[in-house]
């Protein structure tokens, strides 16, 4: 068997997987913010006619996977495994929308990092014979998010200047063995770093160390310099994750301050729409991917990408025992045949 | 490249995945039931030295990783993947637990059938040559599922007929590309099937259907006899999903009357022990698995098994909010080599 992996954490595909369309859906907010054009759907009403904004959350998901398997010309049933997660307890959003999909579905949580995690996975799937279909699908929603992790929207309660705003949004992607999309040729998995932070309003600090991490190892594993990619895009670090991402990998030897940028800092204007340190949320990253990073890598105007979805693994639980807060980035390289 | 997938939702692997190594570590009510001598470690205290019933939790995944390994005679930095989940909000136990490990991770969500989850993507991730060795590995806790999906323990209210005792235990089992154990032959991946069922006191009634509609599809796509398997083993439906699942099953034209159990019935003498229904929760099947079932068959008093482990992915959100109760097992067949 040809040697698939190289280094210690990333693979290379012999076969690698195409992503032949993909989908997003998003809140009026987000509508709103500088990627507008690039969003297939945007909500009038983060309710989007249900009764909760679970219910919310889990329709979109579930309208965003139908939306990018017709734009990928293909059937719900061509689907041969739907890999999902989001961030509220227990996967509702994913759970209930792969009930309704019907497709067969390997539930994901990697917190804010599951969009990469579930092109990681799929694309081993594919790349590794075991499908010649899938969709790789994430959401997030601020009003589901904000009462489950923080407090209830009607509290009204001020938000530091630190704290990022949960993306309302769902991205996916459908993965195959064939076709002229972008191709995934390296995913990198990383693992979990926790360099101690405890302030749960700063979340961009406790995932930076993740994604330095995994970035450095990407390059280290491969070998590639890093004006390989047009962009290196981190999932939801915000401005302060961002600097100190740009820090940490340049203290070891890679300097990416020209072509390195986070999706929670391109998603909103931030001064503007009152976002503070930026959006987050499984949503973000996915939004802005399988939105803005797709169709430009479609027109050429990108042509090589890594993509580096980071996670914040707390729960309201390890908050109150007074736990840190551990931080996970996978990254995935999307670039264009034949570039 | 040769078909691996058989029928729509099976995998039949080429270089399957060798289980090199298992532990297992119970809390003390387990250590009490029909399969003690079976488990590595049996916890005189459920706390295990630790603060809260949580962080209790992560310390017997760690720790029963680093007995699977040692068993395996590998080290911890042989490991590529630690793919794991566990039952708490943002799977605490187990993104805690990478963190001290430090091993590149994919975190699962498949509420009681993360076990298999685990096993069907780590043989997917070692037959198609990603790695060479792996971790799989799952945990729940009495206390800190009680705590969470139920009522305190201090408020000591009386549990119906039909409910379920979550298991305290983690087990974990070593996947490799090489070696002399059991191996994984066919992985069956599940659909998230919904019969309606809102009672979140009968888990193995929301539960069955999905089982039930696995284990169909397994003798469906590999047109193996139900007699094929020395044993076939559901996760924690317990006294009332077993029966069910046995009709459902039944009623597709396979009859396992003669040769199927289930872990929540194995691990619990339920009228001596009180534990109703049966056991459950992620530990159920990944301790009867890694415990039980691993050490028959390397004595050779089993020689095929399939493993289907069930979840049932409600939140107390999705219950609090009327929702049903959407169910998911996924299947894998363990062998003896030359079996």
């Amino acid at each position: 068997m040809a040697i698939k992996k190289i280094g210690s954490q990333t693979v290379k595909f012999d076969n690698p997987p195409i992503i032949n369309g993909t989908s997003t859906t998003v809140g009026p907010k987000e509508g709103e913010g500088p990627l507008s054009e690039y969003f297939d759907v945007v909500l009038k009403d983060d309710l989007y006619g249900e009764k909760s904004w679970e219910l919310s959350e889990s329709k979109m998901l579930r309208e965003t996977v139908k939306a990018a398997i017709q734009n990928s010309n293909k059937k719900i049933s061509d689907m041969e495994y739907m890999l999902s997660g989001d961030l509220l307890n227990q996967l509702m959003s994913a759970s209930f929308a792969a009930r309704d999909l019907g497709i067969p579905f390997f539930g994901l949580y990697g917190a804010c990092s599951t969009m990469t995690e579930s092109l990681s996975l799929g694309s081993m799937i594919i790349d590794g014979g075991y499908a010649d279909n899938l969709i790789a699908v994430t959401s997030s929603h601020f009003s589901s998010a904000e009462r489950q992790f923080r407090f209830p929207l009607e509290h009204g309660n001020q938000r530091k200047p630190t704290a990022h705003w949960t993306v309302t949004g769902a991205g996916a992607a459908v993965l195959s063995s064939y076709g002229n999309g972008p191709i995934i040729n390296y995913v990198t998995t990383g693992k979990v770093v926790d360099y101690g932070i405890k302030d749960a309003n700063n979340m961009g600090a406790a995932m930076a160390p993740s994604a330095a991490d995994t970035i450095v190892k990407h390059f280290e594993d491969t070998g590639l310099s890093t004006d390989y990619y047009d962009l290196i895009v981190t999932g939801d670090l915000g401005q302060i994750g961002k600097e100190i991402t740009e820090e940490l990998v340049l203290d070891k030897g890679y300097n990416i301050l020209n072509n390195y940028n986070d999706c929670g800092l391109l998603i909103f204007d931030n001064k503007a729409q009152d976002t503070h340190a930026g959006g987050s949320g499984c949503g973000c990253s996915a939004c802005v991917f399988c939105g803005y990073i797709y169709k430009e890598l479609m027109k050429k105007n990108l042509n090589r990408v890594l993509l580096i979805s980071t996670g914040a693994l707390l729960s309201v639980t390890s908050t109150q025992q007074g736990q840190s807060i551990p931080g996970i980035a996978h990254a995935v390289s999307i670039i264009n045949q034949g570039s």
